[in-house]
């Protein structure tokens, strides 16, 4: 033990969080009804591991001011670098490549796991966050990305959001490559400022057309003081880039062709309800998207950090990324997935209500009243034939008396507690105190003396019966909770 | 795309693995199970992210010889040092010390997940491998530890390793530490020397008493040639370390009492049918253990990768260790609990032919026979329609040709494949190759041609039909599978 004088802090990392049962379980719940849709759209669990070779993840995270930032990196031992994945699409191309003979193609695969993003932390932004992917390698049609969109809708509903509080809004990284040529920012040398009105673009939603010329012109002033350089475009480009986003008009354009393409296969599939749109606004940060780039966008309203009310927003995205895999086989490998952010959609059905309450009855607390060796091993046959019949029991391991050992029972929730003392021990028998019907007795005293229920809320079996009185117990209290709902 | 000239390579760094479909399937329902036996047994799931400061972790990690090494580490941009969990225990002692007021103690609770080690990866030695732990936070008596052991034995079974197949063997370090003070070995200046010892005792399973001896005194060869420098002991200090290996005896030690205790409670439970022995020979690697521990052995022999017939050996262990929350708490805060190596257990599995072949069946592939986007909007639809009865299926995606399409449907292992060309549409109809009937009618014709089942392999319907019909082949596919069985 150490001294207490030179004990040591226990913290986590900032950016860094512990998970808690109700959030794992209803994590849990909800990742299976996601597995579930890409199941039943023929894709199969594919896994990568969470260290990858650094030049082989590639470096197309969002945040070009930092380039060498944004990803957890260290050395091997043979002095090349490694470093923890940044999202679950980067390992999958390294994967493709390296086992391309190997895999049927067109190659549907998804996969869930954790990314970690070297960044500055915040408000729901975590250095470690899960992601839920689904993937198309080696398909070069539209029709993939149609059908991913419409992946997204049902996956949306089947975890419980309702037709209406969402939308799958669906672009063109082609389209945005023609307006930008049209304003002169085509080439190699203009790729940071075309990221720059790019951001612009996507920022529609936030600050309106007027903040999206702010930020396509000199620069934006927020209320809170902080100025956004802009791109410095003329007026002309400006009124051009605003034009498309209002009207999704560009000059002849194979993005545009390619729009219309998937915009009559959702129609033909009946997804043209509201569920899938055409939106020339999206963009997606993500640097290797090539063609159609796809949004989920939950339209329901919550209040932000600040109090505003605002629409819940994007919880997955994703698109065309036909060079990623190329990076590695020098042949074209055309490709298309999206990635939903779960803690992101955790939150929003947690707004929602929608979060599946596993609702897992707490063990039975087995009561220890005399701490002999006998007695101990008289408890621990309780709890194991109690487990036998499939009840979670556990026998009270603390070393504190009866009074810590009913708070400790209560603080887990439990249904009930099992005592034998010296006294039941000699009659065989043991005592059975019913926690749900003790709290509401007592509720009773103080709110309404008329109505009783006739279950007692404690008494006496022989020791033989325990298990069955137990059951008893426990069908009872279900059988009440369904009647109160 | 990158020029073929400039190409990355695309591989993994040694000691990383990808998982595929089946190995996740099968290790996502073996650990269902391990969940069910832990919830059983009044566990509730808790987990923490896999990144922690470094000192947080603590260096207790068997391989002393490289006292750095072993951990993945980097340095913070605030300069302080975060690696990557090597186990589970770790992380969990620094939760409880941050939460400790907000926990019901007792604490109870399970975790699975990714860990990692920095070490030479070998056959089956991964650097990111998967534990399934279980601990007791809270807890001073040995009825802890008692039921731990107790619970390893019931998940083996659960997981579908039969009784006489496995053996939970249980030690006390404390027992242990009597033996090496008895031999002079005690005093933080003898650690190194008792670590030796520790290691030589338990090589006991591997090179029996003879080589246990010559790794207690002055060394031992192996067949390869290599020299393991020994401990250096007196002849009577072997001696008293052989006695004590071979009977369990030393001299008036707290740790004996508390082995006879586990004993007697191991007993009441009915465990003392050969699922749980006491060992004097169980060491455990960690450094951070104080007191019992335990460790699950599988007693069915393999060939190992020199070819030679070998027992399967250890697929979990644990063991008591008190110190590890103290030393945030400058308290003692006792606590106990184990880790399921997964793999290994994965590994056991496979090798006793249990590891369960979840059978998914693979998706409807609906052919592409016309490219245009109407048709392409048609079939879409039926692979909607499907869906949405619940079938797995898919439209081929690829852009080949008939044959590499019946091609792609047979290397997914495809129930079926839907066909409609120009001819079926002009009738309103769809195609049904049922592709097991079909394989089944091509090996008859050398096989034998007497048995023939009156399902067709090919056959026609109504386009409104094609749901009905293709749930009846499916139906048929899985009466005949399990008559089969």
């Amino acid at each position: 033990m150490a001294d207490k004088a030179e004990k040591m802090k226990a913290r986590l990392p900032r950016g860094f969080v512990d998970r808690h049962s109700a959030d794992i379980r209803a994590v849990d719940a909800m990742t299976r009804k996601i597995r579930e849709v890409y199941e039943l759209y023929g894709f199969e669990p594919v896994e990568q591991p969470m260290i990858e070779y650094t030049d082989a993840l590639g470096k197309f995270l969002p945040d070009q001011d930092r380039p060498n930032e944004g990803v957890f990196s260290f050395q091997d031992d043979d002095e090349q670098w490694l470093s923890l994945r940044y999202d679950l699409t980067a390992p999958l191309a390294r994967f493709v490549a390296e086992n391309f003979e190997a895999i049927p193609k067109p190659f549907r695969s998804y996969r869930s796991g954790w990314v970690f993003r070297n960044e500055k932390p915040g408000p729901g932004r975590f250095r470690q966050f899960m992601q839920f992917d689904a993937d198309i390698v080696g398909t070069p049609g539209v029709a993939a990305d149609a059908e991913m969109a419409m992946m997204m809708a049902d996956t949306l509903e089947a975890v419980g959001i309702k037709r209406g509080d969402y939308v799958i809004r669906v672009n063109n990284r082609k389209v945005l490559d023609g307006v930008l040529e049209a304003i002169g920012l085509g080439g190699a040398e203009n790729a940071g400022r075309r990221l720059t009105v790019l951001r612009a673009i996507d920022k529609l939603d936030k600050f309106g057309p007027e903040g999206v010329r702010l930020l396509l012109g000199k620069g934006r002033l927020d209320e809170s003081g902080d100025f956004t350089k802009g791109a410095g475009l003329e007026e002309a480009a400006i009124e051009t880039v605003l034009r498309y986003i209002e009207t999704g008009e560009v000059e002849g354009n194979e993005g545009v062709e390619e729009l219309a393409q998937i915009r009559a296969l959702v129609a033909a599939a009946g997804y043209d309800d509201g569920r899938i749109k055409i939106d020339p606004s999206v963009v997606r940060g993500l640097e290797y998207y090539t063609g159609p780039v796809y949004e989920a966008e939950l339209l329901f309203e919550v209040p932000n950090d600040q109090g505003e009310i605002v629409r819940f927003g994007s919880v997955a995205g994703g698109g065309r990324y036909d060079g990623l895999v190329s990076r590695f086989r020098g042949e074209p490998v055309p490709a298309t997935g999206f990635s939903i952010g779960v803690s992101r959609l955790t939150a929003a059905l947690k707004n929602l209500g929608k979060l599946e309450n596993t609702s897992v009855t707490a063990p039975v607390v087995v009561l220890v009243m005399d701490r002999d060796t006998e007695s101990l091993g008289r408890y621990q046959k309780m709890v194991s034939d109690l487990r036998k019949a499939g009840i979670r029991a556990e026998m009270y391991l603390g070393g504190s008396g009866m009074k810590a050992q009913m708070k400790y029972a209560d603080r887990r929730g439990a249904p009930c507690v099992i005592i034998q003392g010296g006294d039941e021990r000699a009659n065989g028998e043991v005592q059975i105190k019913d926690l749900i019907e003790g709290a509401k007795a007592a509720a009773e005293i103080t709110d309404n003396t008329e109505w009783r229920a006739s279950r007692p809320a404690q008494f006496s079996v022989k020791e033989e019966e325990l298990v069955s009185a137990v059951q008893g117990v426990l069908d009872a209290q279900k059988a009440e909770q369904s009647e109160a709902q």
